[in-house]
């Protein structure tokens, strides 16, 4: 009795969507009602990520399905009716990569969020797209083990929206980004086949690298529905050390004398004078406002203060007028949790940002730094900068009022400008955002006229009728 | 009055090759002649690498440039011509990767064999591919930095092969395959363009990744000309422990301990009685031959003596009979030598080995050792194994006379049921060797049609003509 009810409920439900267009009819037959929005005023809500400046459309419908063969029906039926795909994991993205175009299917694979697999001895995890990088950084680690990639989103964003866009993090100067922790996928090609990559060993040459092919391809060439992902020793408790400098300059300078040192540590984080002073209006951490250039460093090795000690010792030889290494765990989360503010906290100076993501070789940091701060003084504006040091990759972040067409529009010449000057350092566009609206004319100035080809032939190979995440990239 | 008799000389040689036909006249328009060899007798030694059972045909001609520019003149003239390419380094390989086919240009990369840049801050080498991986290894030791990638053949083997073959090595356990540490490339395209591909930074995510997909694509995408390598700081001296146990299976129970257990061995080895047997035959090493399973483990830690001793604890709880900490450096090199013998020393047990690949998830290493005895068994053969069993990656060699039909046959048989044994417990039929000619035949069981498809439609994007390395992969 009730379930007949509860079928007739189902029945009107379908044809009350249905109704709004053949294209939900079509996903419903495949889909359960509760997964197929069409309300205009709960699709806006998946119109967009979080970067500014982006063009974003209204979907037609946004999917939320829970399994792959929902996923593989999506994708038939938008192969058959020829709409374009909008992948989606949490919308934390900076560069747009998963903003809707009009008309579109925007497909979310939040719910898809099983951690199905943890292996201690082959240190894997197997987990579906949707899994909250936090949450499944808090499950390894009750096994005694590590997934490093810790975007500053962690908290929010998804595993499948990491691999869509490469993510980085604190992380990186020691243990590398995602890329290097995705062993094996499956996908849903464009046409709704489906198609495994990769492996789940430790190694594997078994054909071409597909697999990391997929990894930053911003949901382009496939939705992924499945990872094996790689993981690491849970390390032990990090120590932090801060250290303060009279300039940009010597704070980069510094930077290289660690990393030609040969030391390894597990995070080394750079912020600028603008930046702590935003962080202390926001959240009265106590940072040294006098300071030019806040450099954080930390050790997970076996003896995190002796290495902190040579650190120190190096940031003094460069200039730094204080070394203070944390006296315990708690003053090294305080210092973390200081720099992961840092983009929030220079957003609340004028309401609006555009976070770059310039990454040069660190050799050119300074050069970097330096050039930034004359592009601040040219356009009148405020330009914080924080920067994953250690890897060369910098977040400068224009501060603007949105309501103020000038402002803004400079904000916008200096925001390229910026991704010119990495160009010419020997840097690249982005290091962890990705490339999605934000940066896509300016994809073809950093890979030049036949890397631009040869990546259209491939996406080609991949989409052929073009509707998956079209406009982004390229 | 010299220059003009080396001129005329030269224009003589110029003639004679060009006389041979017009693909090699072609070539002599923007090679010098003695880049051109054309003499059988010579040609043939290009002909093939170090793997069994390989069909091989014979070169039309062998060229060997030193500059990017002779290098897109060769593709040009391939691609004008249609005339097959076949890509070398030291032809070191073991799948067959690098064998010519009847009429081809072989193009060998060893005279491109400059480092170019060597950056500690930076932590990056930019190499031409003809460089010695063993080379490298010293050139950058200098700067007190660390190339890890390293296959057995590492003092013969090149950059530009490793790189094509996606190798490993011992080291892979802790620092992971060639595929991590190739950061950018240059490539001539199979009609001569020239395209750069990924970054000389730590980080970069801009477009899809070219990079990882030439590593491991045997020379049948395009030809790497230059490659901006990431680099490690110089890690402390090893320490090697030997622990002995009495069956395979022990000793494969202690590496998943060890692994299970968090810990980060720099090398996790494992030879089997018939390989310690051969190793000691050929170099009078001295090993224990009672016992069934020999495990090398090895830490570059500031304290490897306390790591060998919990790791030590583990390998007596799996069931160690034996448990021998290296005293020194020279007592751990000794050890590892025996350790890179093993294939050499398989050879020689009768003549000729089939070595295999097979590479499974860690925790099925004793299900794959169990597995192989097996097969051992059925087809009557001596099948030594020596592993990199911190990775899985088992290396099942076949020892048999070539002279011998059957034994011949049964060899090339059980080399087969290892593979399927493989696939079957979850592996990949290939670590770190590639599929080359060799296993070609399996790549399509391991990846699966769609997987093949697309891989053939990738090819067909960089190679639409079919002429680099044809017959290879596929």
């Amino acid at each position: 009795m009730i379930m007949s009810r509860i079928e007739a409920r189902r029945d009107e439900a379908v044809e009350a969507i249905a109704a709004t267009g053949s294209l939900t009819g079509r996903l419903l037959a495949g889909l359960p009602p509760e997964a197929v929005l069409t309300d205009p005023d709960v699709t806006a809500a998946y119109s967009h990520d979080m970067a500014s400046f982006c063009p974003a459309g209204a979907p037609a419908v946004v999917v939320l399905p829970r399994t792959v063969e929902q996923v593989r029906h999506v994708m038939r039926t938008a192969t058959e009716l020829r709409v374009p795909v909008v992948p989606q994991g949490a919308r934390s993205g900076l560069s747009g990569a998963a903003n809707a175009s009009d008309g579109c299917i925007v497909l979310s694979l939040t719910r898809m969020d099983r951690i199905l697999e943890i292996s201690p001895v082959d240190r894997i995890a197997v987990v579906e797209p949707g899994v909250i990088n936090a949450d499944l950084s808090r499950a390894v680690e009750e096994h005694g083990l590590y997934y490093p990639p810790d975007p500053s989103s962690w908290e929010m964003c998804t595993i499948g929206g990491n691999i869509g866009t490469g993510s980085g993090g604190l992380c990186c100067v020691k243990y590398g980004v995602t890329a290097e922790y995705v062993l094996g996928l499956d996908v849903v090609l464009a046409d709704g086949r489906l198609m495994s990559t990769g492996r789940r060993t430790a190694k594997g040459v078994a054909g071409y690298d597909l697999t990391r092919l997929f990894v930053g391809s911003e949901g382009s060439l496939g939705i992924v529905v499945r990872a094996v992902l790689g993981l690491k020793p849970k390390p032990l408790a990090q120590l932090v050390l801060a250290a303060e400098f009279p300039s940009a300059a010597s704070a980069c300078d510094a930077v290289c004398r660690i990393m030609a040192g040969g030391h390894l540590p597990s995070l080394l984080e750079l912020m600028d004078r603008t930046t702590v002073k935003a962080v202390n209006d926001l959240a009265h951490m106590g940072l040294p406002e006098t300071t030019e250039a806040l450099l954080l460093a930390a050790f997970d090795t076996p003896d995190p203060a002796a290495d902190l000690a040579a650190v120190g010792a190096l940031c003094e030889a460069a200039g730094a007028t204080e070394v203070v290494p944390a006296e315990d765990a708690a003053e090294s989360e305080m210092l973390l949790k200081a720099r992961r503010l840092s983009l929030t906290a220079l957003e609340a100076v004028k309401g609006t940002t555009m976070i770059d993501d310039v990454c040069v070789p660190r050799s050119r940091l300074g050069a970097m730094l330096e050039g930034v701060e004359r592009i601040a003084a040219k356009y009148g504006l405020t330009i914080g900068v924080c920067a994953h040091a250690g890897d060369g990759n910098t977040h400068p972040t224009v501060c603007f009022d949105a309501q103020d067409e000038d402002e803004s529009r400079r904000a916008r010449e200096s925001f390229d400008e910026i991704m010119a000057l990495g160009l010419e350092l020997g840097g690249t566009i982005t290091g962890e955002h990705g490339v999605g609206v934000l940066k896509k004319d300016w994809l073809a100035r950093e890979i030049g006229p036949v890397g631009v080809e040869m990546q259209r032939s491939v996406k080609q190979v991949f989409d052929p009728l073009g509707i998956l995440n079209p406009g982004k990239l390229f």
